[in-house]
């Protein structure tokens, strides 16, 4: 009996995802014992490191790192994405954006910094030399000209005098005309996914219906009011991957391989996940 | 010569107004020689002393502070209200509002803070403990039980571990059905005002109609996207005093008194703004 027990739990399959806020529709409810995986939680970097290291069959992962892996599946069209500005994702720029040299790079999502620096030297070639800004450093000891921040540090951000800021999600739908995708649940080769999507997929329905009450859970904890909360997930964020935003990673891929940020040749895979659904 | 332009200038109305981003749409081009009278900016409450003191004629003061003056008059319908969200007026809750004993009040409007102490008198029969709140201070030195910030520090505000957050003209606005004023011109008892208010009343069209290029100019110095601070100027604030906005000032002095937050027996006088206009 101990044994099946514990060879039940260890054949559970293994589902990383991140804690951001930005997240926490995309779980709802998932916590019960009647999922068939285990879901745990970690930044978005180290959740590409274990699914490539076996140690997670299926991660929510930066749209970036789907590229730098290899056979990779996108098995839901449960994603995070926005259509305009994404609020959490911003530029701070303390000279004019022509004219940096050096950006700095918020820790965290590596998605994000690819598309700044896409938004840079696609838009204006524009290519500074970068820096890391480690979390918890006092922004005012960092001299960069400009400061990519992300999540809580950017809707919330630390006193920095800027003379112009980019809202990254909505900078790269102005110039594209495309919706931009921050990340997708992805599985390595050779895992059955089916259920596993068929859970996340309801888990991210199950979100979209209910809203108010994780805004109204999340909120304070991210020094926001539910009105702002609910106004992050419902107008800003944006769930659902669709035929405008496979073309949105495609068209990001394009940019990525041109400035030898991914490798050239990767063409994404899709799960039929209208069929699935 | 001399003296008669040194008594030119001294013949113009003083007017004073505030510097914080919300009074950026209502005084849009009024630096220029061409009003009839000159304008200076300070602190919310200074400006309120200082038309008490005849320092100034005319100021955009906090609706409080018109009800503690005597014989004041609102000159014109330009204000600073809200129909919704305010979102630079908050109170950040460490316990459940119902159980704060000590509220910490940023210093700047003394509206918000009677705002404050009626939503929560008012709703939840709380009457906490105040303490100041030091402009520059370390928000983790405050032990109070919640903190009102406004302004940037409402926008953005320090690491605090809340368990709920109000936006104050929300609440308002939920509770009462109906708009509120933060602040409107007003000028002391015997002051010809009909050209001020005339020019005062153009300068917040013109405002209006400039939302866009103000958002552009003024969002890096508040650490806003520029649609950040359009959508500030176009969604959560809201610039004229009509039927609704006297109703809810009149019904803002009536809980006001009930606190003793005001003296009894004051109406406000509105000149014929209409008209004016």
């Amino acid at each position: 009996m101990q044994d099946n027990a514990v060879n039940a739990v260890e054949m559970k399959a293994r589902v990383g995802a991140v804690r951001y806020l930005n997240t926490k529709p995309l779980v709802h409810g998932l916590d019960g014992a009647e999922t068939p995986f285990t879901l745990s939680f970690d930044y978005p970097s180290h959740l590409a490191d274990q699914l490539a290291l076996g140690l997670l069959d299926v991660a929510l992962i930066p749209s970036i790192e789907y590229f730098l892996g290899d056979g990779y599946r996108i098995i839901t069209d449960a994603c995070i994405g926005c259509l305009g500005p994404v609020w959490s994702v911003k530029i701070f720029f303390r000279v004019p954006p022509r004219q940096i040299q050096t950006l700095a790079l918020d820790e965290g999502s590596r998605t994000s910094a690819a598309l700044a620096k896409i938004l840079l030297a696609e838009r204006l070639d524009v290519r500074p030399r970068l820096q890391a800004l480690p979390l918890g450093s006092d922004m005012r000891d960092c001299e960069a000209d400009a400061i990519l921040l992300i999540g809580d540090r950017a809707i919330h951000p630390p006193a920095i005098d800027a003379v112009e800021v980019w809202d990254l999600g909505e900078t790269w739908v102005d110039w594209t005309g495309l919706p931009f995708v921050f990340a997708m649940w992805v599985a390595r080769p050779g895992v059955p996914t089916e259920s596993i999507a068929q859970h996340l997929m309801q888990a991210r329905n199950r979100g979209l219906e209910n809203l108010q009450e994780i805004a109204e859970r999340e909120a304070p904890n991210y020094r926001l009011t539910t009105s702002e909360c609910f106004q992050y997930f419902h107008d800003n964020l944006h769930f659902t991957l669709g035929p405008q935003e496979k073309a949105a990673l495609t068209r990001f891929y394009d940019y990525a391989v041109g400035l030898d940020l991914a490798p050239s040749g990767r063409t994404p895979i899709y799960d039929d996940c209208e069929i699935a659904r």
